[in-house]
């Protein structure tokens, strides 16, 4: 596995990459480090699918809307980039804040509307969006990927990535793919690590409340309120105060009443310090791939 | 010349013609159609620098923020056609509206700070360039081109352009070229058609004041605050009103007193319903192209 920190030397590697294999495939991953099986099973599906595996590590301080959370942000790169390698990642980026904002910088990419607006936009603020679709947009055009692998846990940031992608015709197919979880249910999260085995146990009450709402869900329940009350319920019993738990629309993110479609089940809340989110999918025949792009691959290639 | 209305369309020619010469290099040159000789001078750069050269013509409707203006553009396809295959146009892309904004569109790029705030951006309002770089950025990511071309005379859109595909890292080289002026100095514009022969005779005062202003610096005259009454008087002896008439880092757009570098002097007026820009680099060994990325060919070909 190599190592690149400029955007110049991630494309030159590229460029060799593809001067060797024409038809080579690039799949790209990016996270922001702090590794665990969760981003693996991301370079896994993009190993199946590509020739070449890209990862990339920055921790983008421009979507931290609290600086609390960026400074509390876990970074192990020597970690990192052991489990990137024996994961199968071909070439690691990881460049340095002033690498990927340089002197002056000051464009920015922001998707508008009831999808950026809710839920994480709303808790986090707007500027959480912004720097998460600037920084991808960077990423995306610094390796020209066929395709980026997201994880579905982050629902709402892998819609606002993939209207981004189709709006501005940035030429990478993107995939979700499905949350990873710990053998107790709880989703795989850098921010797990902070949680004392007490809150730990109590954070359990979040998957645990998704799960009574998919099982309500698939014995008929459809109204969106009762579901809610199912799941209010579960977490208030462990102590844990939801910020938001919340349907909605998987395309729009608008809320739903009814469950007369694909509907997410959204929630985000503080366990102690550490803010965790998780989200399910309902509603029969529901795929959060359901509105994949199926954009070309990059026009500079040939099949 | 093959005329294409879609993205695929353009990015399926455009992998044919990169399929059958590998190392040929892809010229953009984006317009807003009612060509004219300033157009065709980008083409011919583009034909001098590019094996193949595309011509976009599209009116944006969102960097228009005036409805009347919007209406009044000009529009003459046909003409446009024959022109653009005159000069030498491979490929040309001319879509309608509904092909770059889809159904649901909702991503935007925004440079922000003094250089999208002040001159137009003050005057037309923070849409326009809004506008401007978002359809920029689209027409670029649907070309990959090695090099998109502008003209000098909106100085300050290339200079956003300059900044936002720096700042996001678009792979093309932008190249700015000099105003094309008809031989009454006047630059040359689309919007020119619409001036009455009256209002064309006072629209000289504005290349009058320019050359002005350039001598009056080049015989020593280093105060802006001097040259802009010079520039000013010209404008006013003619009863031309100026918007603004102003003296700019031509890299910032911070305003500037004083003549201890490149200054770039932009003048915007109306001319009866018309508004007209110009502008004129100041100061010794200055080069409008100064700060020209030099940002790898995409790294999906080889040279």
């Amino acid at each position: 596995m190599k190592i690149v920190r400029t955007v110049a030397a991630l494309r030159a590697e590229l460029r060799e990459a593809r001067a060797v294999r024409p038809a080579a495939t690039v799949g790209l991953v990016p996270t922001m480090g702090a590794l665990h099986e969760g981003h693996l099973s991301l370079v896994r599906a993009a190993r199946r699918n590509d020739d070449v595996v890209v990862m990339s590590i920055f921790v983008n301080p421009t979507q931290f809307t609290e600086a609390a959370d960026l400074a509390a942000y876990p970074r192990q790169e020597a970690g990192d980039t052991a489990l990137a390698e024996r994961a199968g990642v071909d070439l690691l980026f990881a460049p340095e804040a002033a690498e990927m904002y340089r002197e002056g910088h000051a464009t920015g990419v922001h998707v508008e509307g009831p999808l950026t607006a809710t839920l994480e936009g709303a808790v986090r603020g707007s500027a959480h969006f912004d720097g998460m679709a600037t920084i991808v947009t960077k990423l995306l055009l610094a390796a020209l990927p066929d395709a980026a692998y997201f994880g579905e846990k982050d629902a709402q940031q892998l819609r606002v990535v993939r209207r981004m992608v189709a709006d501005l015709g940035i030429p990478t197919r993107i995939v979700g793919c499905p949350t990873s979880r710990d053998d107790d249910g709880l989703a795989r999260s850098s921010r797990n690590v902070r949680l004392s085995p007490e809150e730990r146990s109590r954070a359990l009450a979040i998957p645990r409340a998704l799960e009574a709402i998919a099982s309500a869900a698939l014995l008929g329940e459809t109204r969106t309120a009762e579901l809610f009350a199912r799941g209010e319920e579960i977490l208030i019993a462990s102590g844990v105060s939801a910020e938001y738990l919340a349907f909605v629309d998987p395309d729009s993110f608008a809320p739903r009443e009814r469950l007369d479609g694909p509907v997410l089940c959204a929630v985000a809340a503080r366990v102690g310090e550490v803010r965790l989110i998780d989200n399910v999918l309902l509603g029969a025949g529901a795929t959060a791939d359901s509105d994949a792009e199926t954009i070309p691959r990059t026009p500079t290639k040939e099949p």
